[in-house]
């Protein structure tokens, strides 16, 4: 069994990160997995949320969006249907709970950062493309505040990527594309440190449920694909 | 190192389920795991959603919701508040993706299960203990269908259980109650069939990365976990 | 004629009022009249809404709800649809209105009770049995608040109980289960004080208008229903 | 003790009743009670809600709302802040509900009015003026409809007025201006038909609770009112 | 080609500006174009919005809306559809930069006017005929506020008007009443201070596009139109 | 006086217009005004909105929005927020009105265009370049559905951009960026056809209201502006 672009089975997409993509935006990245592009804006605010004042520490947290029409048929905007729906709340939240697991909040200060990750076009790993894109536009934005000797410290304690994994017709695959993810009977985001630690693991049985050796196949082949995402964003970052 | 409540690290609190708590639900059970009390109701409806319709498959959803003073302090509405937040969200979508996958939706015909599973109390574990407590009201509700001829086969085609499991202090524990849940670095929610099998898998690192190893144990703990309640639901059912 | 479970025209369903039914809560009860099962829990805040600050005064409010499932057919949650419906709002209105007649407020001090009311189970006369029981969840919050000295004075001067009493072919009824209610030609809630006064009267002629000597007639029912209702709640906080 | 304006307590305010207020709708009244000043609109459609079609019945229903500047201190609108309020719920409902009773649904034929009013200036008493005005320009969207022969009958089976009582610095007053309304111990709105039956009895014991005399007092009061306001109704409609 | 109501080309409907016609505000004017009757109110607040505060200047605001009936056939309220639609959002931006236009907020000092412009019975031309009723209105709450020494100085350094143009088979014609707006080409409202310059032009080809001779044919009739209307205004006004 | 970027007063920034920029869209466009980009998507639905049904034709209508990095500051989200702005529905609506103008809704036959303009980068000007840039995304959304034939005849009946003009220092400018627009006293969007005629004009005296020669000039400019986007927009199609 072959995969409909021609990849191995343990092989990512073409990867790109583009930084500086938006003028306006502190750090800002265009982030491809293949088919894939998520505009990633990090904006830096000098305040915490409410319940954080008066602590010393910072915050980060995500919103993630989809165009109307990043995918196949169009999809009615979230603001015109008035409320934000369970797909994009969840993943919103993972974003920020990932991104909040490379940072020291002490040493960030009592300032925040939103990664706003705005799906533009969508095949597949829109959520792990963004973790990874994310990681990226926050070491841009903690750069353009240590520059500003905003921060007490050095916030940022290593690096955050993510990748999606599946079994697809029997096989084990990393980083499904649109097509592979739809077929697949079971899935999984990994999110991993640079140094090759898990942050969040999300396994679900879309089709029959799995067992403990698929699940190590599985991690396998996302550990892998997280090593060389991490490279990827070093590349970017110029390290 | 011990548990709060004196408990062995592999140790489930004391479960119990209550069939038929409801009046005029087609399934209902009271699920306690020590002080977390879930209300699960099974609503039948002999009709599906639009996108279902004329495929001869039924389909199971659930909503998952919290008293305004399950908690140790009140929280607001989410009615009054006028929209459903992320968390909320979450979990719900979380609980109709485990149960459907005991469910055959061709020998469902084209009916529907709408699973509530609402707080009464919480202290830890609520979304585990709704799963568990769901799968009960679902056959119940199953049951009451097959009476009436409802449905062209036998849906059931498993059990299915959930558990949370975690690191305090540097020890893998089964079954956190809420004092060990907010004191977690690490934090996973297994949903697993009565075979053994994963349904979802969802681990998250609050405080420090995890490595595999801690996984792997962390798995361990829920399996046996998962075995257990799987026995609690079969004596609930009766069988 | 006689009444669908074999009851005397003037007579209440069974009553039963179980306190601390809620870990969390400074006071919760679950009433029960007949097979109406509400559980109301009472929660104290240090504090007062906006408009009351400076006064030295404090203030008692309600919230009244349905599990989606108390009903015979499942109605859709208010946090889903997005807002609380008419009857709603009206309920929680009118649960206020009524515990805040036996309470002195500058007795309270700057404290707030909030009283959530959340119907388990329904079978006509939800909103009496909730005043009823959240009359008993008050007086525990109160109790728990001079414990801790929180207030300066006793903020109870009175207690309050509620009844529905209405028309049904003819006859005048005491406290309508759901069928009766359906059938009444007249319908009217009762709210009094445990001295036999009056606080609130809501008669509706849901059928044909309803002339003075029935409304009479009616008031005459609930006065004596009313009356016994509070020696329900007296037995039941011990006096 | 005097009123403020002059009145004897079982005195109402100057009554006036302007039909045809409105170009567009099929039965319009400016209804005044003093300062009270109500547009009541009438529309007919020659439709039912979804859950009375086939039933061969119409429907009436109400909806009652406040100009901005209405009141002394300007009020945020209902559609700025996204969602009505609790008493503007309960008023529409109340209205609604009141006019329902002078209407044979199975001689309307499935036919809808909506009954707008809409408070241009407030002095107390708006619930009871709306209904007193609505059930003239109801009764002229019925003679409307009659004109056209959308009707198979007559379905205007009596009328309907509506006024308030109250008891301040312990007299019973008739129809309280808004000084005497936020003075009132005890505070009643009553619904009667033409013939002086009852359809809704709504007692508030704003302050201390009232005993059995106090509301007889009160009711009589009402009662002579209505029948006042019946004689004002019947002039407008040139009968 | 002669108008329905047998106007000339260049004349406006008689046109009646009623003050005082609310109690309570500070300003309040009932504006008659025709059929098209507006209820202008102006409500003075001593305070300013979060974002001008301690600016030491002042703002104006507006809103516009419609009552329900006030078209031939019934629009549903935006509080019931639970938000204001674009063209209210729209028309209530113009009224409110259209006032703002002849206010010196130096001179208003740190005080509010919040232009409150319902439509009780609409025949076309509803925001040009609120915008001109709106400043009769706020002239009369700025007088308000000098008699009470809150202005530093006098904040009204102009007057406003405006009227609506349009090109009815071929013929530029001024204040088109509902008919002709619907059956109009090109459409154009004009907003123009008491000395004849241009505060906004807002023209729109509903069928063809237009020319720049159309054009001027249309801002030649508004100017001769807000000429008069200014004298109307002036003439309530008793300058 | 000379413009912050060296432009002489009429003349406009540099216009990229980039095609196929989405790879699911029907026809999108990536349209550059300087430093403003909006991805303009078409999205082509073989259906019409239910009022337009059995109508035989077709309708196009466009939905605006920014994301909220696209400024200096970050802007809430308006999913989060619940609700669209008026500045949002304002645009949108007229972004729809421009590109309806140059559409033969009966050569369209029942089908519908879904016009999505998201503003990637802000620099002034967006919703000028959003029509400029939709017209192209449009014309490729007819090609496409005239290539699979599903419509009746050629529904594109000429072409549409638009431009802003305003008066800065007291001296006409064409096309507007952040920093001019803010300091502009008269502002004024004018969308023409490519054959010179006007669809819209909008102007607006943001600070001293303006005269009938500052309007000529401001037209003038805006005219020869939109006849060059034209022509840029006719070497994007390669025509």
């Amino acid at each position: 069994m072959s995969r409909q672009d021609g990849r191995a089975p343990d092989q990512l997409r073409p990867i790109t990160i583009t930084r500086d993509w938006i003028a306006h935006a502190e750090g800002s990245v265009l982030v491809e997995f293949g088919g894939t592009r998520v505009l990633c804006a990090a904006s830096v605010q000098d305040s915490v949320p409410r319940w954080r004042r008066g602590s010393g520490q910072g915050w980060v947290t995500a919103e993630y969006a989809m165009l109307p029409r990043a995918t196949n048929t169009r999809n009615d905007r979230e603001s015109v249907r008035g409320k934000i729906g369970g797909r994009t709340h969840e993943i919103s939240r993972l974003i920020g709970r990932s991104l909040r697991a490379c940072v020291d909040f002490k040493a960030l200060g009592e300032n925040s950062v939103v990664l706003d990750c705005d799906v533009l076009q969508a095949d597949g790993g829109t959520r792990t493309a963004a973790i990874t894109g994310a990681y990226v536009a926050l070491a841009d934005a903690v750069r353009w505040m240590r520059e500003r000797k905003m921060c007490p410290g050095d916030p940022l304690i290593g690096s955050i990527s993510a990748v999606s994994v599946g079994v697809v017709g029997g096989v084990p695959l990393l980083d499904l594309c649109y097509v592979e993810d739809v077929a697949a009977g079971t899935d999984m985001n990994v999110v991993m440190t640079g140094e090759g630690a898990f942050v969040e693991v999300q396994g679900t049985a879309e089709g029959a449920p799995f067992d403990r050796d698929v699940l190590n196949q599985l991690l396998d082949l996302a550990a892998a694909g997280c090593e060389e995402l991490t490279l990827h964003q070093q590349e970017a970052l110029g390290r």
